[in-house]
């Protein structure tokens, strides 16, 4: 087989960035082997030439200039690890100007701006891959893309932040307070600082929508998303769910439906015997229902230098392999649909609903007559700690509209029985048996 | 877009065929979308046109002459789904011959004459795709062949075969025996009337040959496959396993060692905290540990019409794309490597053994001298259900070599107190700390 070079641009040396680095290094015979070529890296922008990176370099590799990179013809893939929006969003505009295919692992970048991403890509005739913005090693994006596109995709959910479901799974095991996870985690390099975009959802917010646009073949706006995090999950709520046979796991969630589609992020209560309640820790795994294939479940590390690198590199793969068949663009945007993505009041779900009531007769009638006003019909529903003065009640509705429970919950709000309305919580994953 | 017509020929119309069949006819408008043509089946061949099938069929696509399909110059693409080897490989390789793509589920076919088909595959230039020859509708071949292709791939194993897992579920949650779960198994229809294929390991060893063969790079013969089947599990053992803390699952084992390969299939004791253990009924699961990616695992249907034929469907648009491109035989055949395939004397593993032992003193002493003589270092050692006349003892090992475990006990069957080797059962999955 001869031996081809495909010289490469990497944009950004950080984590992601040196794990590319040091895979295609150490894998490097079975990669040129696979693909019958051989990839090099041949410049890496960087924004100090000066800083140690930790790795041998080979002399003059790096670079502060862009142009060194969009401007080389020599240069057919650029790889984006930057991260952010601006100015890499006009960084990777410029490589596809250019002519060049491009692997991103960056999800605000796609989650945001990917019509023009895709639009210029496909205008140049370039791949625009992005494996790594999801789930890490995980390999969703290509599933949905290649192995399940046979399939009219019904849903989509999973545990799609590390840093979330480490701490839930903390919680859950240790019986601790939110804040106290929080700090332990920040400890450990697991959440950052400002921990917002994690405990907030807005990361696994992006991350659906992404997959929401590919597997229903609509593009699905960062703003559409409804989006709750972590903050108010108490240790109360766990020990309920567990009591009833749940666990507690930050999902984020897109349904097909006729009338358009769902796509959230939300705490949401999933059966002890569903595949995705044993994953804990830092894992990540998506779980894809699809009219011929079934349930599907794809499970790994969400995040971390080799695992993110390790999508990276499948995607130069692939991206070096259609260079070198003269098929650059081979998969493309599929956002060929149009489909609207319904408002929250407009998703079905079942509910956990926790409300601290006064400890007196009749309560519970009223609390039941303002749920079935509004028809929502109650699974069950049971009264803990009374002291005589409060009590709690914990309900689990049957699938109902969301904008129903939102009325309902207004008015028991005007009951002076209702003391509180302690948390709402969606539960998920019901409609099957997994052992 | 322009509207391409891409012509299929099917071989065979049974469970799968027709799964195939009712899938391209009701995902049509999306795959027509997705890959910018229309997949249209020609022609099928079955050896009865006057049998009922239980769908409706436009009138002539039926045939019993091969050659209207392999002769047909309009037919790009064909469809093997009539299983067995033979006339099957003969019908394969001419169509391969005629220059057409092949698309199989021909697990048996795949595994036994790998060679000669990737061979004629390339020399003809055409794409042979056989995601559906391994667990189902579970995407593990795409996988392995391009989103894991930037890994040096370390391990696989796991659940490929739904009849036994069934089986092995069953045993566990009711204490049932083995020839009692067979007979339910069968009137279910997940178990044939000769179960011997999947009660004896076989079916598995086919595919963990196949996995083994794409993930090191390397042919996998059959006859090296070291198979146990579960017939050999009793009630015991899962009790034995459950006290332990693991689960029994058939696993089908392939390790990447600098020596060469490891490729076995057996019952297997695994962790209850590992992700496969909760991979219950007849779904399948693959576990999967890459060098850069750690530890992945892809969950879903081993088995049926529509899984079985998603993933066939899934490789008839690639083979179009292909076709489109004008790259048939875009991603091949990967058996650059020629590692060895270790015999099963030189794997390494961890064990439980059950023994029947003389209810005397003395009798631990000389069992535990037994293996220590042959390298055999103990973990653990419980005794069970002594009657005064006999016991049971219930080892498990460190991870030791198979050959010293091997010698350890021909010398403890010539222990008069040593009673009988009730079961000698491998245990795996322990080398990581998954939730």
């Amino acid at each position: 087989m001869e031996r081809q070079i495909i010289k490469i641009g990497l944009l950004g040396l950080g984590t992601v960035g040196r794990g590319v680095f040091r895979i295609l290094q150490e894998n490097r015979e079975s990669i040129q082997q696979r693909i019958g070529a051989r990839l090099e890296i041949k410049k890496i922008l960087v924004r100090s030439l000066a800083k140690d990176r930790g790795i041998e370099l080979p002399a003059g590799i790096l670079t502060t200039d862009l142009n060194e990179i969009t401007g080389d013809p020599e240069i057919k893939i650029v790889v984006e690890v930057l991260g952010g929006t601006n100015p890499t969003l006009d960084y990777v505009l410029a490589a596809l100007s250019n002519g060049k295919s491009v692997v991103t692992a960056n999800k605000d970048m796609v989650a945001e701006y990917g019509q023009v991403l895709f639009e210029t890509a496909k205008k140049y005739n370039c791949d625009l891959l992005f494996e790594a913005s999801v789930a890490g090693g995980i390999p969703i994006i290509r599933t949905l893309k290649q192995s399940l596109a046979g399939n009219r995709i019904e849903e989509v959910f999973g545990i799609i932040n590390g840093t979330t479901n480490y701490m839930l799974t903390k919680m859950t095991r240790e019986g601790s307070d939110f804040a106290q996870v929080l700090a332990e985690a920040q400890a450990k390099g697991y959440a950052e600082a400002d921990p917002t975009a994690d405990v907030g959802g807005f990361d696994a917010a992006r991350k659906i929508a992404i997959l929401a646009s590919i597997a229903f073949n609509t593009r699905v706006p960062l703003s559409k998303v409804h989006t709750e995090g972590i903050t108010g999950i108490t240790a109360d709520d766990i020990t309920f769910a567990n009591e009833l046979g749940y666990v507690i796991k930050l999902l984020g969630i897109a349904k097909n439906r006729p009338d358009g589609i769902e796509v959230r992020v939300h705490p949401t209560f999933i059966p002890k015997h569903h595949p995705l309640a044993a994953v804990g820790d830092v894992f990540n795994a998506v779980f894809v229902r699809g009219n011929a294939v079934g349930d599907t479940m794809f499970y790994g590390k969400g995040a971390g230098e080799l695992p993110t690198a390790s999508a990276v590199v499948a995607d130069i793969m692939d991206a070096a392999r259609d260079i070198m068949q003269g098929v650059p663009g081979f998969i493309g945007c599929t956002c060929f649909d149009h489909k609207p993505v319904l408002d929250i009041g407009e998703t079905f779900s079942k509910y956990y609903i926790r409300l601290k009531v006064a400890d007196k007769p009749g309560v519970l009638a009223s609390v039941a007559l303002i749920f079935g006003n509004k028809e929502v019909s109650l699974k069950s529903v049971i009264q803990k700690g009374a002291t005589g003065k409060t009590a709690e009640l914990v309900l689990i509705t049957h699938k109902v509209q969301e904008q129903n429970v939102q009325d309902a919950l207004m008015d028991l709000k005007q009951l002076s029985s209702v003391l509180e309305v302690a948390n709402v919580i969606r539960v998920e994953g019901e409609d099957n048996g997994h052992a």
